[in-house]
């Protein structure tokens, strides 16, 4: 099971079809003091549903985005809607943030209901974005790379995963920068991505 | 002034050029837990600085990121780091979150310390970023449009500040989705300035 609180994630839960085990509605169904003190949001919601979590989708996916070991749950919410966004299945490794968990939906913004979420795997066509070394984002065939793979906030993928990868590419930065936070790269790597596949 | 906490961000500010205040080094100058008591991390920083705010930079900016009253600490501290790696100035507004508070340092990766800071202005040459209705991001020649200005979480740009822009420009999405969080939307439209002005 899952907790979305608030209405607007209560709603984006429901409109993408699923039902709530239970919804409590401050001074309906529940104390508004009881809802506030089992709430994580700072001002309380007017409405809890919990939910019962999908089971991993099985269906093919055309453009993805894996993240391996992405402990954060605000980049794993952030990188959910941004794959939302831009069209694409997000894969989710051990040691990734719970995406049902409350800092990660809320980030999710609604987005965790509509996405398809499946298990870490290395598809054909994938793309490993590294800090530095690999390809320019921008200088190779992209859209034959639909599938792009993440690593963690700290040690970005290990060698043995990037290998299996069939490319290693770089957001070129400004000369004495490091990297770019992983939600920030993934994005731009989507959006990128999308962008030459003129989808 | 402004606190830094932990070695990290004590370092940046001094790799540019920060002369600290007062430098508080846990069992040294202060005791462990006096330093734990005031600082805002879970884990409690082995360092605290205390420097002095910069005056707004007075230099001519070749490219910037305007912000229009972003009042989330995580999203200002964001941006100044994607415009440290893509090489822009910051202008922030009044509403804006302070980017030298201990959220926004954080998310700021001592980019802080790096990019200039100014307040905000519309300067010739400026494209706003509005979640519809714009001219799609990458149709237009965007290096002629170096100064990218971004509005609120919430509201956007009020229509007045978005005319003052000389264009106005949307990232095209899948259909059905509202918009993206603004720090991701900033960080695309200063990558693919900087890719389209071949810098």
């Amino acid at each position: 099971l899952f907790v979305a609180e608030g209405e607007d994630l209560v709603s984006a839960a429901q409109d993408a079809g699923f039902a709530p085990v239970e919804l409590l509605v401050a001074g309906e169904d529940v104390e508004p003091a009881l809802l506030a003190e089992v709430a994580t949001l700072a001002h309380p919601p007017r409405v809890i549903g919990v939910f019962r979590r999908p089971e991993p989708s099985a269906e093919a996916v055309s453009a993805s985005l894996s993240l391996w070991r992405i402990s954060d749950p605000g980049n794993v919410g952030t990188l959910i809607r941004a794959a939302d966004a831009f069209g694409a299945a997000v894969q989710l490794s051990e040691g990734c943030a719970d995406p049902f968990g409350p800092k990660a939906l809320r980030a999710g913004m609604g987005s965790t209901f509509r996405v398809p979420l499946r298990a870490f795997e290395i598809l054909p066509g994938s793309v490993a974005l590294v800090a530095s070394g690999g390809v320019p984002l921008e200088d190779f065939e992209l859209e034959r790379y639909p599938h792009i793979v993440l690593g963690s906030e700290r040690d970005g993928l290990p060698e043995d995963v990037a290998a299996r990868c069939d490319v290693a590419a770089t957001i070129p930065l400004r000369d004495g920068v490091d990297s770019l936070n992983v939600a920030m790269a993934g994005t731009i790597a989507l959006y990128a991505r999308r962008r030459k596949a003129g989808v």
